[in-house]
């Protein structure tokens, strides 16, 4: 006999935690809540921790290690339309991390703060013996009943991305002294991609009306497509052709085809992800015209389910690993 | 040249936090953040985390340790006359925890979520090389411009506790192997006080609009009382005897009379203490009485400031190490 194999992240939270949730929970399978608020309003909330040595390197600058914690959470509100109220910080720290550390770190969140108007509602802190561990509870406002969440998608629905992707993970591979190859503009633009992501808060909430379903790339393209497929019950083709690459990932893949993968099943791009009509694509390409911020179609929504990714030559690619999952 | 010495945790909090948060978050002296709710409503916020190994012992039950994590959290929106709401969770975990210590987690979680009228809003979950780290964000409601804060004592009040004192620390210390002079009633009674604290949200909830200022006991009754002071702008007495203690912490004390200080200074007991005017002891009495719960008067807010703990003569007994700090 054998053991059984061990679930995944999400077959925990479907199996363990999701009988356990209210109905504003959404299911667990929105990956946020949304609670009353003042008199056409609702609440987002949302939690997202970060660990030492997983979603960021011990030598990180802790200002910067700040800004990632605070992006990540924002980057998920930017998900679904929603402007930053306040968020409730909890940091797990060894012993050895000095107040010049802290410090730094306090100075990476007030920097953050000024410039996505957000601000600290409360926290906790805790010392432990393991890595560093930093948790924030977020809070968002929505126009009542006017948030975008994963399950709006509709077959004929085109499939767009903000900013490139890949960039997170080839950002990583370099601060581990991978792609030596590269430039050291190149290096430093891959690195910063991964530190600071970049939360697509003011594209979110112009998005809202338009975009059927959206959310915010954390566990890779395929894997966070198929959430959106899955809770809407369609399926969805992504043209690999399409995808948009920063000039440092189109060197490193040169240099290196198989890298090509990080833009399809690496997480820690935290772009926006999104199902809208085709006609939108117009409407769509002036918002990203307005915000600066590139707007790329890169497939579509079908009936079925599943994600399928073509090559250029229109042949299926088999995706391996797709998704970071913690278990 | 000698180094400054370290911050302590709330030296820490006011240097490097309080300059980062909202006014909601009350300048971070009160635990709990107020922010707008549906109309005649405010919500609660709060934030607790335990760490494996400081909160709770490595094999403790899962439930029970599931159990302890959301009623720390429900015990400061007890503190509050909150109502409660919804939970996020945050689980760093190790990857040996199975899927049997998730499941009885997560039961324990439903045990609790019934009890208390509570129920999961979302989450995030991460793996760790360190101790379990769980991490609650509790959202309770009040009546807008209803709830209890810690800054409202005054000269003249009565100072109260619910339930019994000391017994928390107690508990950790039978666990460990200590007491052993105890019957196993005695131990198990104490171990249990340790490992499940009763928030006292019905108590709380009662008490607003009496009581003019009120928290949870968590850090120990005289930091506590201290936290009270220093917002409140006052001073408050103690009288050692008054102390309400259960009889197995009297067979314990009785063992070892230094262990007396376990209920002046101890964590981990999860009361409620709060300011009210003496008049209002009878109305109190009776709300005790309604719902079971013990409230004892222990002291008196006076005007000045810091907390002194008078013996049963009358003479000041010094508190050494009062409350427990993370740094």
């Amino acid at each position: 006999m054998t053991a059984p194999p061990p679930l995944d992240e999400f077959a925990r939270i479907a199996r363990f935690f999701a009988p356990l949730a209210l109905p504003e929970a959404l299911g667990l399978l929105d990956d946020v809540a949304l609670i009353a608020g003042p008199p056409g309003e609702q609440y987002v909330l949302k939690t997202d921790a970060i660990v030492e040595g997983v979603h960021f390197l011990p030598d990180d600058p802790a200002d910067q290690v700040a800004q990632k914690l605070l992006r990540v959470n924002l980057s998920d509100l930017a998900g679904k339309g929603a402007v930053p109220v306040g968020y409730l910080l909890t940091t797990s720290l060894p012993r050895e991390r000095d107040e010049a550390w802290l410090e730094r770190f306090a100075q990476g969140l007030a920097a953050d703060q000024r410039t996505f108007g957000i601000a600290l509602l409360g926290g906790d802190s805790v010392a432990t013996t393991g890595p560093v561990t930093l948790s924030v509870a977020a809070v968002g406002r929505v126009r009542a009943g006017q948030t975008v969440l994963r399950r709006g998608a509709q077959p004929g629905d085109a499939v767009f991305v903000t900013g490139t992707l890949g960039d997170g993970a080839l950002g990583l591979k370099t601060l581990r002294g991978e792609l030596p190859q590269l430039t050291a503009d190149e290096r430093a633009f891959l690195a910063d991609r991964y530190r600071l992501p970049q939360p697509r808060l003011g594209l979110g909430q112009r998005l809202v009306g338009t975009a059927h379903a959206m959310m915010d790339i954390s566990d890779g393209l395929v894997a966070d497509l198929g959430h959106i497929c899955e809770v809407s019950g369609v399926g969805a083709t992504v043209e690999a052709a399409r995808l948009p690459l920063s000039p440092a990932a189109r060197a490193a893949i040169a240099g290196d085809p198989g890298l090509r993968m990080a833009a399809l099943v690496a997480g820690d791009d935290y772009e926006l992800l999104f199902a809208a009509p085709p006609a939108a694509e117009a409407v769509l390409m002036t918002i990203a015209r307005d915000l600066g911020v590139p707007v790329t179609r890169i497939g579509r929504i079908e009936a079925g389910q599943g994600v399928r990714v073509l090559d250029e030559k229109g042949a299926a690619l088999p995706i391996a690993g797709a998704g970071y999952r913690h278990f």
